[in-house]
């Protein structure tokens, strides 16, 4: 597989993305997939959910900033994308932290048929039923665990809910209950950016919306273009700080090419 | 008519402009409306969307998240501001992609009497009652007609909403029904990064907020702002990417002056 | 008291912030708390804000786009807070431009007990019982006092109130109701990007929640952190325009260091 081709792939086809999401990062999940040469459209009225969801070419669900109004419409646009055999994204933001967060995620995986599940390990550790502390929307540092046992958490909860499931973190780790892809792209600065999980969920919304076909290696292909443009924005511009890492990570998306793409990508694969 | 003396009346009034806006670019939108010299206020709860209008110089809707609740108060500061004579814009953004959009935008000019409508090829056309392949927010390629075939459309619209009517695109098309104004500035990557539709929209309502005496000329400058903002963006960092290019409009229309506006401006009446 | 040390505290204890806020200015919000060392969590569906707020270090709320929803959540989150001795941090955005501000912040300061409030000076006038002439979300420059008068002000409303009370402006002004603390770093470019306000009380959550037993010196960092950091991206790239000088705030906030703080601070305090 080349992985520079699934790029290509994405700015040849412009997917639509419709993201029911939260309104804090929401800007950046715009531009990451405009950037990538996706087309995204957001609208989370319960009105227009399914309609919306029936013409796009994949759907994000991202529970950052829930309420009861918007689950609705993430439960109407995910069963639309179903109908239609349209690839769905879930990431579960603060899952454990709260009942309401807990209901909502367990109510969207028994309503909905997931494509990809996108989260940080304490997200996926609480997702998977192991003991998890989180804390807020981002992962626990009590919730590490090593690389290899991370693999097998996202390779068992994969097969239990047959679906691609991602855990994003210095290692990032993709699995469809078979294979586990194991990439090392990526800058610790990314942690320090608020979104930066959320736009790793649009770009796989965006590479699963080109590629519908092969969920596991788009959103490997998601994952490595993220990790990659951040360690572009950090040799250019890390040394200046948060706000300048936050520009030229869009810039690196919306300038990658499939050369970079494919010289700079680091994953292997195991079992 | 000197156009840079319309930002200068900009710089000076500091209109207020009320936006009831979508979540998604109302940071651009305010940051814009303070670059230009207006001030931002965004208040979208029915208790008090009238009593914000009211104290406005301009009115900006935009239903790019559009929500029920949101649309009843839409239309209150809507009905507020036609009551005290101040400018109404409307961005029907995504207006063709769903029924309710299609239902809130025909409320809306059923029940508010509009100053300005701004929107893409797409989204005016389906406002023309013409045929529109309108695909999420974006304009769709299938829509684009010649320049002189969409003066048309905005002209017959414009008459009959007895409003000025934009289409923006790579030539900019403003019309009060009876002049056709077409504005060759701008760039092709305003395109590729979100909310820049939504950023002339309160351009326009800051120059309208400071002109109401003149909408269409008001609107014409706003116009010849967001497009020569562009291409100042481009040529400056253009080919570093979006998040450079997008630092950089603002910068570009914060620092906008007169002289420096009516030398770049290009263009030209018909009828 | 070295002010530097309190910085240090921030980055040692990553406090969790829990922000109730608006969807104008809520990602610079997250990325200013990122940005100084503390964790952000935005969360205001009424199911969950109390449980939300339990688990975490501060709390914030902001209305800028109140609507009753979220005041009824606000209100949950503030008496969740209290009840576990945990940092309230109040900001009354635009209070005084409507009947439902008001009433709003009235039910808030009724129901909640405050650990800071910090507004602008229209904001705070009004909350003070003084005629104010708040338009919209900006100071109105009819509002203007001396800095005196300004002191007073605030140490009345704090002793009023028994909290922190702050002062946004050319000096900012903390006051505990028993000293008085005038902070002359920042720059006016400050008042020309939207949210440098609501960032300032997003710092004063992280501040707060790292040095919960000392309100008033963690409120004086805070603030002089937003306007050191305002000090150094106009000294870089003021000359640039707005979306730079945005940019290079964050910059500066991120890579805020001890011995930066202490040198550049420039505060006295009076009584």
């Amino acid at each position: 597989m080349k992985i520079g081709n699934l790029l290509e792939q994405v700015r040849e086809k412009k997917p639509l993305v419709h993201h029911i999401t939260n309104y804090v990062t929401v800007n950046d999940c715009a531009n990451v997939t405009l950037g990538i040469g996706a087309s995204p459209v957001m609208a989370d009225a319960i009105e227009e959910a399914a309609d919306i969801s029936a013409i796009s070419s994949a759907v994000v669900l991202n529970i950052g900033t829930l309420n009861e109004r918007k689950n609705q419409s993430m439960i109407a646009a995910g069963k639309s994308a179903n109908a239609k055999g349209i690839p769905v994204v879930l990431d579960p933001v603060g899952v454990g932290a709260s009942k309401f967060r807990n209901d909502t995620v367990a109510r969207l995986i028994d309503e909905v048929k997931l494509t990809v599940l996108r989260g940080n390990i304490s997200e996926i550790k609480f997702m998977a039923g192991l003991d998890a502390e989180t804390k807020g929307v981002d992962a626990s540092e009590s919730d590490t665990v090593n690389v290899d046992d991370a693999g097998q958490i996202a390779k068992g909860l994969a097969k239990k809910l047959n679906c691609v499931v991602v855990i994003s973190g210095a290692t990032d780790i993709v699995s469809d209950g078979n294979k586990i892809v194991y990439i090392e792209n990526g800058h610790q600065m990314l942690g320090n950016l608020t979104g930066t999980g959320c736009m790793c969920s649009s770009l796989i919304g965006s590479f699963c919306g080109a590629l519908p076909e092969d969920s596991l290696y788009a959103t490997v292909a998601a994952m490595v273009c993220m990790g990659t443009a951040g360690e572009i924005a950090y040799e250019k511009v890390g040394h200046l700080g948060g706000g300048s890492f936050h520009v030229v990570l869009h810039d690196a998306i919306s300038k990658m090419d499939a050369e970079t793409f494919e010289r700079r990508a680091k994953f292997h694969e195991a079992s």
